[in-house]
């Protein structure tokens, strides 16, 4: 079945639920852990959407996706490449990415998010699809300048940790084939990136099995698939947009 | 006043408190905005530690001592350089550090961890020490092989991030002044390594610092010093003991 989680915050309390075009149907319980269907629906504008989940850590990967390698003459990776986006950088739909300060260029990188449904420990490639939740759009929000300013240590975590550069969501859609998504990234309507997530080094099932041999992967943890060709900077005022249809669109403000 | 908080486990309840020799002293309310203090003790071994917090970031500092840098022949680091460490790396004080599987050697770094007290969002280097709650011995675990078995991406988080690989604890100290800080630690009983915090390329309140201008840091977020000289690896069976005088001693089996 297909449905669109989202978290949201209405009359200072905080729910979850599924998108029905333009209202907000709320669920109660565990949203990993069967949900009881609320009967009734709310405006969507009645209520402030959050993050659809919130990861005890979102891992990031490197050079994972065929056109881009070429394109930069990376070599093919043997195994899964990855860092972390740290919680202070999670921001909301609708929310600003903010620039740090300093003088570095702020890239976007649009990404399709995989979110983990089940805990999951050394499971096998058959397996891993099970633990899936579903999927959402993201931006991997970096400052490019500071990843390799030092030649003894690229500083992978700094430079995509600041706060507000993990804007996700706005839901986490179910019951979706990964391998037939194409991401789309706008910036200021401009069509900068487009994808096809069948261009992976490695699959969303191998992704989460091989992560998983190495840190237990707990519901509501994201893999963020790693980029594509378009990168590019943004500049105060842009509005950034990641869409991939199925799965929904993502926009937020550079300031 | 110096204090020994800690976190533990009771007939299924989790609470906090105060270390008193072989006691403990439950607490009330939030460790970290005015806790009542209880006003009974229970013996240490009617409860089972936990960590002393839940960082929602543990950062992890890269070559930070002179001592080990000049061995190694780093360069001297213009800024802090830092990875994070994940969440299901966290470990409670007599835990069981695990082998992740595979062939790589698995070493122990004793580290200095500062433990954040208030939220920390640029706050000046004057100002940083008003915001840390204290101090805990950490031991920073890594499967030293993987760090750079792909020469085009270091896998720092990975190489540190499996199960188990974050022990810290057993509680955090506080009034302490962490420039006259001593690192030991111990392989069997064996000192391995036997290092000043002085010896630092940042200071504790220049971290704080200069962290807190890229990421907010929230109550209960941890920064690892770094190591220094002596890190060395574990055989199965091993009993590996950070000390630090005035701080703690955390002890884990690896297996």
């Amino acid at each position: 079945m297909e449905l669109h989680w989202v978290r949201f915050e209405r009359g200072g309390e905080i729910g979850f639920g599924t998108l029905e075009r333009s209202r907000v149907r709320p669920w109660y319980g565990d949203m990993f852990a069967h949900p009881r269907r609320g009967d009734v629906t709310v405006a969507l504008d009645e209520v402030r959407l959050l993050t659809p989940v919130q990861p005890s850590k979102v891992i990031a990967l490197w050079n994972n996706f065929k056109a881009l390698g070429d394109k930069l003459n990376l070599p093919v990776p043997a195994e899964p490449l990855y860092l972390v986006k740290t919680p202070n950088s999670y921001l909301a739909p609708g929310g600003t990415i903010r620039h740090p300060g300093g003088p570095g260029k702020v890239v976007f990188e649009g990404e399709l998010g995989i979110v983990i449904g089940r805990t999951c420990k050394q499971v096998s490639e058959a397996d891993a699809p099970a633990h899936v939740l579903g999927y959402t759009c993201a931006n991997d929000v970096t400052v490019a300048d500071i990843l390799a300013r030092d030649a003894s240590f690229t500083q992978w975590v700094r430079a995509k940790g600041f706060d507000t550069f993990c804007p996700f969501g706005p839901s986490v859609a179910t019951g979706l084939d990964p391998a037939k998504l194409v991401v789309r990234t706008l910036l200021d309507g401009q069509v900068r990136q487009e994808y096809p997530i069948s261009d992976m080094r490695f699959s969303v099932a191998q992704l989460v099995s091989l992560i998983s041999q190495d840190m237990t992967l707990l519901p509501g943890d994201v893999i963020l698939c790693g980029t594509s060709v378009g990168v590019g900077s943004m500049k105060s005022g842009s509005l950034v947009e990641v869409e991939i249809a199925g799965v929904g669109r993502l926009s937020n403000r550079f300031e």
